[in-house]
Formats: C-alpha cells, structure tokens, sequence
C-alpha cells in the first residue's frame, strides 16, 4: 500500500509500504477514506522537531473497517469509523476517568503500539488499530459519506475534539465571554465550540481575511487583528473594560500564552491545547496574584467523540469547513507546503 | 496605640502610633480584639522579602466597630467584624465577580488606601477600614466572643478562606480523593474545607506528629511523611495506584509545587494558594501530557467568608484549633519567633 514517510525536514514521501493485517484478538483493520495534516505534523516537517530516521506520519483518519479480531463484536467490516489521534484500551484508570490520551496503552499511528508491533501512520491506505472497539467511534447509518459530511467526521479525529477541549478547559459556559487565540484549524474549531456551549461573546484574534471570516461563520461575534498589549487593549475595550471569562489557548508558542494571560479576567480560565512548542511559560506570580487558572492539555478527543458526532449527523456543527483544500495522497509533499506556508488552513489527503 | 513595626529581618517591635479615625463617609474604625502572624509575615522577617524601612505588619484581625463614616448604614458602634486579609470596594468589576483580591481599590493592611491615606496593620490595637460595608462582615448575635470562637472567626479572615479557596481551587466535590501538600495553618485548613466538602480520601502530608493529629482531627483519612518521588509514590499506593483527583498545594515552593504535581492524575487539578516564594515552577510539558489544571491564588476570602462563617457559628468546624499559642500583643516579637522556629502552628495576638 502506500503511505506517507516523513525523512527529515521538507522532506515527505510517499511510499510503499506492507499492508496491515488484524494481529490480535482486538485488532481491525481500517481502509483510510481520508487523512489529513495537522498543525504539530508541521514541527519536525519544519525542524523544530527532530526526525532521526525516516518514520510513517499522520495522526488523524476515517475510514472503513476491512476486517477485525476475534474479541471485536461492536465493529464489522463495512462499518465507517472514526479513530481519535491516539488510540486507547478503555479500561485502564485514565481511560474510566475519560482522560483517554493518558491511557496506559496509549497508541500512537505511526509507531508501536505496547507489543512492540507497528501500527501505520494516518496519512496511507490503511491502519491496523489496537483495542479497536475503545479506540474507534462508529458512525452509524453511514458507509460511505459524501464530501461535506466526510469533512465534518474527519474533524472529530482530531481538530473539533481539541477545540472542544480547549472550550471546556477554560471553563466556558452560557453567556461566557470568550476569547481565542489562533486561527488556524484548532483555534476555528475552538470558536465553534464555544459558540456551540453557548458562550454570549467570541472574539477570535485573526489578522487573515479569510479565517476571520469562517471564525464568524462558527460564531465570533469580534475579530482583533491586533496583538499584545494592543490586542488586550482592544479586547478589554470590546468587553466594557473587562477582560475574557474564557481565554482558549490554540497555539502553544510563549507569545501566544502571553497573548492569552493578558486577555483574562481575574478569576478567569485559560483553556490550552496548543502542543507546547518550547518557550512557552506560565506565570506563576501572575497566575497567583490575577487567579486566574489554567487547564486543558492533549485533548481526549475519544471521550468527546460521540456528543459532538451527534450534533455533526444532526447538522447542527459543520467543522469539516476548516478543510480548504482536498488532495490526493499522492500530493502529500504539496499538503504540506500549503499549510508551512499557511496557504491552506487545513489539507484533506484522499487515499 | 500600640501597633506592631517589622524594621528588617527579625527585628518586630510594638511601639506607639497614632490612634486612627474615621477620615471619609465609608470608613469605619475597629478596635482590634485578636489579630495573628501568617506564614507569609515570615517572609520579611526571614529576610526573603525585603524591609527598605520600619512598616505596619499584619493582616489578620476580628474586632468591634468603634465608629462609622457617615455613609455606613449596614455597621454600627459594638457590632463585631471579622476583616478580610485585604479591603475591597465591592462594587468593581473583580468584586462583582467574587474575586475581591483583584479590587480596583484593594487596600492592603499597613499600607496606604487609593486616597494616600495609610491605613494600620493588623497587628496592633486598631484599624481605620476604607470601603467598611464591602470589607467587614459582621458577626450576627456575638459581641464579645469566648476564646474558642474567637479562634475560630479569626481564621475566615485568611487562613480558613484560604485553604477553602485551595479545595475549590482544585475542584474538590463529594468522593474526590485529596492530598493536601503543606501542614501549616492553611494546609490544616485545607484538610478542614476538602472534609467539608465531601471528599472521600484526604492525605495529609506532613512529618510532624502534631500537625498530623491536628490533620487527622480536621478529616484527613491518611498522613504521608515521605516526599519527593517516595511521597508520590506512597500516595499513589494509597488511592490504589492512581494518583489524587485534586491536590491542595499550601505552600509555595519550587519543591511543594513539584511535589503537588506528581501526586496528581492525569486530567486531575492542583488548587494553589502557598504564596509563590520564588522558584515555584509550572512546567507546561508536565501540564499538557498528563492534562493537570492548576488554579487558585490569592483567595478571595471576603467571597467565601458568610458561607464559612454560618458553619463556624453552628458549630460545624473549628478551624481556630490551629491557633496552639495566644500571647499578647506586646510579645509579637515572641509570636514571630515561634512561627519562624516552627515551634508553634499559628500565634494569636491579643491587644
């Protein structure tokens, strides 16, 4: 099959690969329908992040399940399915207290998963997932989505989970004032999320035309170009001089914690998913003296799952909107000059 | 009157000062019937913060009203007040919200009110309270309270609301397992307000026998003396190897907020209220992974005080055991010495 190999930076190729096959009793087997690329893919793409040798990559997929393991009963070849970006057991004690990506088999695509044998990278034409039945989320009354649909259910694996995460992090409820910070797929979905808890005011920070108006699409009521001091300033001013209930933090650089330590109310959460990209610091004396708190982390996408599939199936939230550019897997290497170069927000890869 | 001067480290003398009046409609002036050193008076004392000349010290006082502004409706002459560790206005945009430490018009015992006007320090026999009606809160039916009592509503003005805030700050509710790192008067406390809460399990930490019983008394099921990784490590066995849902962290070092964060889960909380004494790190990577949220500072103790003070006039806590020497005001310079020795818990000081 092939399947995308990343060998070191600007580097990414896309290969032939062995196809998988169910080792376990808990296995199956997903042909990949979509994949696509995310934000932290970008980091040894770019060298911020090393790759000592050439590794499959790609975290998020959908797919339909090709065959299963003897101990599997609640999936069946022809099902559609959702993987989160890690895969989890679902019994051990993360997993029963929903915080699955601390999961004590917790697997990761593209490496090995606790029995030292490799499960496959998202971004190729099929992934054997361990512990299948806690891992995948099954769609039901739906075999082969159409585009827009296939877009929404490929957001869940990862970006609308994360967004969802960062909301809930912070706190965010009915009538909460809001603030996001980033604009890149998380930071949309994030607006969406908070919209979609009921929050009465969403300012997203976006200085590119285009973002600022899908963050309106999904429910900002403000856009602040500006950054800093200034862009605090600005939000302050937007919020009759006091500062967000709710700061969502998407990005994960110092500048942006910043950003979003400076747009808190006292009292006030801050929700974080941006990966921490280095540099990036809390506070403590700042935190202590404004109290303001800070939660969120790798969001457990598998656990949000299936509310926010709900309200996809329903209609209701169309994240898959995020994805501005289809591909095939082929292009893989072009998917990701496109988002390095921030000239797409979010790149679906069809195998 | 006599009022207690910090002029450098370990140097406290009781000397004369001018009686205070009542300078504008809003004030109140209250003789002082107890007051007591905190742990973070120490921190002049040790020298760890600096003394760049002679000031008013203390910050923790009950009294009777002596006289009122002429704008003061809901206080009169003989009603006995407890003061919180700071005065707010009540009516700006932090006190609305509840978090009454942000006040645009904090005032801090010993110091000076946004007028320029000084206002005394706790320790000593009386303070002038700008913003009187947002600050005091009166005690219904007591004028001059036993002993017992009085310890008790002495501590809602910090200690007790401070540990409260830790729980809350952590987000303990019925059946959380705790651990409450630091056994000072707030660590004590903060076992007193995670029982009244409902937790489940509470480890105390601490290696001093009658801090434990007092711990123990207070609602703690268990006392860790070991720390660092050991100390990790006896918690998690304790819970049944899974680390606290909620970690009370009462002290403010680099060493207890580590300590904090390795006794809690994964998609746990750490409430911190320890005065952040330099040092104390956040390390962002530790938060993102293991989904650890950290809030508190700070406490607003002014917000919690007539929820805790209902429970301490019915009889149903008894926070003022921490009080284990009373000396009078004359001897601050004893109390002091005590507390920085550790040979006492919590020193009273009565005029």
């Amino acid at each position: 099959m092939r399947a995308t190999i990343i060998h070191g930076p600007g580097d990414i190729r896309v290969e032939d690969r062995e196809y998988p096959s169910v080792l376990r009793g808990s296995d199956a087997v997903v042909r990949v329908s979509a994949a696509c690329v995310c934000g932290s893919d970008l980091w040894p793409y770019r060298g911020i992040r090393e790759t000592p040798e050439p590794r499959a990559i790609g975290h998020e997929f959908v797919g339909v399940v090709e065959s299963v393991g003897s101990d599997v009963a609640s999936l069946a070849p022809g099902d559609f399915v959702i993987a989160p970006f890690t895969g989890n057991c679902g019994k051990c004690a993360p997993c029963r207290s929903g915080v699955t990506v601390a999961c004590e088999e917790l697997v990761g695509w593209g490496s090995k998963d606790v029995h030292g044998d490799f499960v496959q990278g998202a971004q190729g034409e099929a992934v054997r997932v361990p512990n299948a039945e806690a891992t995948l989320v099954k769609v039901p009354g739906v075999s082969d989505p159409e585009d827009s649909l296939l877009a929404d259910l490929l957001t869940l694996s990862d970006v609308m989970g994360t967004g969802h995460h960062a909301a809930v992090s912070a706190g965010v409820t009915a009538g909460s004032t809001v603030v996001v910070v980033g604009d890149g797929a998380v930071g949309l979905c994030a607006v969406l999320a908070a919209s979609r808890l009921g929050a009465g005011r969403i300012i997203a920070m976006s200085r590119h035309e285009d973002r600022a108006a899908l963050a309106r699409e999904f429910g900002a009521t403000d856009v602040v170009a500006e950054r800093g001091k200034e862009g605090a300033a600005r939000v302050r001013e937007l919020l009759g001089g006091v500062p967000a209930d709710a700061v969502l933090e998407c990005v994960g650089t110092a500048e942006s914690m910043d950003q979003a330590l400076r747009c808190t109310r006292p009292g006030g959460r801050v929700g974080f998913v941006g990966v921490p990209a280095g540099g990036a610091e809390l506070p403590i004396g700042v935190l202590f003296a404004k109290n303001i708190s800070v939660g969120g982390g790798m969001a457990p996408v598998r656990t949000y799952m299936p509310e926010l599939l709900e309200d996809v199936l329903a209609g209701r939230i169309h994240p898959g909107k995020v994805f501005d550019s289809v591909l095939p897997l082929e292009d893989a290497a072009k998917a990701y000059a496109a988002m390095d170069q921030r000239k797409s927000v979010k790149v679906m890869l069809k195998p």
